[in-house]
């Protein structure tokens, strides 16, 4: 088992399921937070720590998606090195969702700059429409063992149509991609799962079943609980154990205490209610 | 005719379809640099400076890969921002190659940041793997005349086998896309060229004639020219008319200099060799 597949899988053994989406937008931030700090780069570090205080012992791992952050220039970025450097301090795992991908060279200069230096997290996500050239750079850090990343699949947006899910000599596509992953990760340290894992959306109870089938070694990253309509129960075939992924909630968790009036009055407030959404998540997801 | 096509479409006709490609990787920085900057963003900066002042008579467009400057964390994209800030100072046309694509929500998110303030490009790269959705949200900026966009459809590194180029219905994938844009970008003002753009690498003479013909109403960002060995005749059918686009070079013009002793010991040197990789490009092209 590599280091990193380890403590991923510690997590969600220790602490549940759950993936907090950082998807930090300047509206989210409760009033309490935006009177008590001025600037983008606090109130969005601010945000960040509330959140991963009120939940750190129930989250598995935290998905800071990284357009929120660029779209806040500089000051955007500092909020998203040092929520990093909170994790890592902290002994929480991170995704960095970047979906980079790019031609070799390029991708050589990503891996770089989002496994190590400042931008550095756990894990990366990863497009693949340019290729597995695009994929490679990466694995020397896969390699090394204390490093991951999730490959995008079969997302569950409307235009995963337009690609992912073309027919592919009868079948989706997208498991031409699944397989040439498994091909390109065989000498990584897979067992029992694999530090390179796979982004799954939310689909019918079919396709669930079938994706996990195919790839049991995967680690899945599962978008769309909550805002995109994820249901629980074809969240549980992928999860197959409880073991085999992590479900991510962003607005779900970090808007939730938006619901009541009272949500963004207090950090002991917030925190209540942000604690509260992971909670339901996680018994709603358990009890499907 | 959109402000940013007549931009691009002038550019072209009055210096050339030579687009610079800035991939300023901290080993390719001329020893006169290093001994007058110190740190980072200034020599990163004052590398990007020089190459562009050498040059911009005789290159349409300069392309920012992204990569580069994340891999140098925050002092990289400092370097990054001011280098797009003198571009705009002095009206030159920029291309941010960020090749990002992501949902609607977080694509709206990267439109913001890469459109619009301290990151922000006259055109940027996109990726289309998650489907149209994922480009839908850059619409908006190019609908209002002074933004472009540039799709991948048809690469040129290994990897193109992998997804573009599978047999769909008969016909490699990349056409399925770049049909799928067309529709997508109907309402735009096309003529004579749209305003968006696709990303096709150097291939075989066949393949060229075919993907021009198919889509006359692009412009083609066509990268590769150099390392990545795309063949000049093939160029001179993609350009059409030598308006049709730009060729990218990267590497073959920034780092032309180290090809002799004494390329980097002064501004001077640096400049006149930079500016001669142009010269050279455009001749051999123009000459094909």
């Amino acid at each position: 088992m590599s280091l990193i597949t380890a403590r991923l899988y510690e997590a969600i053994a220790k602490k549940g399921f759950v993936c907090v989406g950082l998807d930090s937008h300047l509206d989210y931030i409760p009033d309490y937070i935006k009177q008590k700090y001025s600037g983008v780069e606090e109130q969005l570090l601010a945000y960040n720590l509330a959140i991963i205080e009120a939940t750190q012992d129930i989250a598995a791992i935290y998905k800071l998606q990284i357009a929120y952050y660029e779209a806040n220039g500089l000051a955007g970025l500092r909020a998203y090195i040092r929520t990093l450097q909170y994790l890592k301090e902290h002994k929480l795992l991170s995704i960095g969702d970047i979906k980079r991908g790019d031609i070799a060279a390029t991708a050589k200069e990503y891996a770089k700059a989002h496994f190590t230096g400042e931008f550095a997290a756990d894990f990366v996500t990863l497009s693949p429409y340019m290729g597995l050239d695009s994929v490679t750079p990466y694995l020397d850090y896969l390699k090394r063992g204390d490093k991951g990343a999730f490959v995008l699949l079969r997302t569950s947006n409307p235009g995963a149509s337009d690609i992912e899910c073309l027919d592919y000599h009868g079948e989706p596509l997208y498991y031409k991609v699944g397989d040439d992953l498994l091909r390109l990760t065989e000498e990584l340290d897979n067992e029992p799962y694999s530090p390179l894992g796979l982004v799954v959306g939310a689909t019918h109870a079919e396709e669930a079943a079938s994706i996990r089938k195919r790839y049991p070694k995967q680690f899945f990253l599962l978008p769309g609980y909550g805002a995109q309509g994820a249901k629980a129960e074809n969240i549980r075939t992928y999860l197959q154990d409880f073991n085999g992924g992590v479900v991510n909630s962003s607005r779900g968790i970090i808007k939730y205490y938006q619901k009541f009036p009272d949500g963004g009055e207090s950090e002991a407030k917030f925190s209540n209610y942000t604690r509260e959404a992971v909670v339901k998540m996680r018994e709603d997801i358990y009890g499907a």
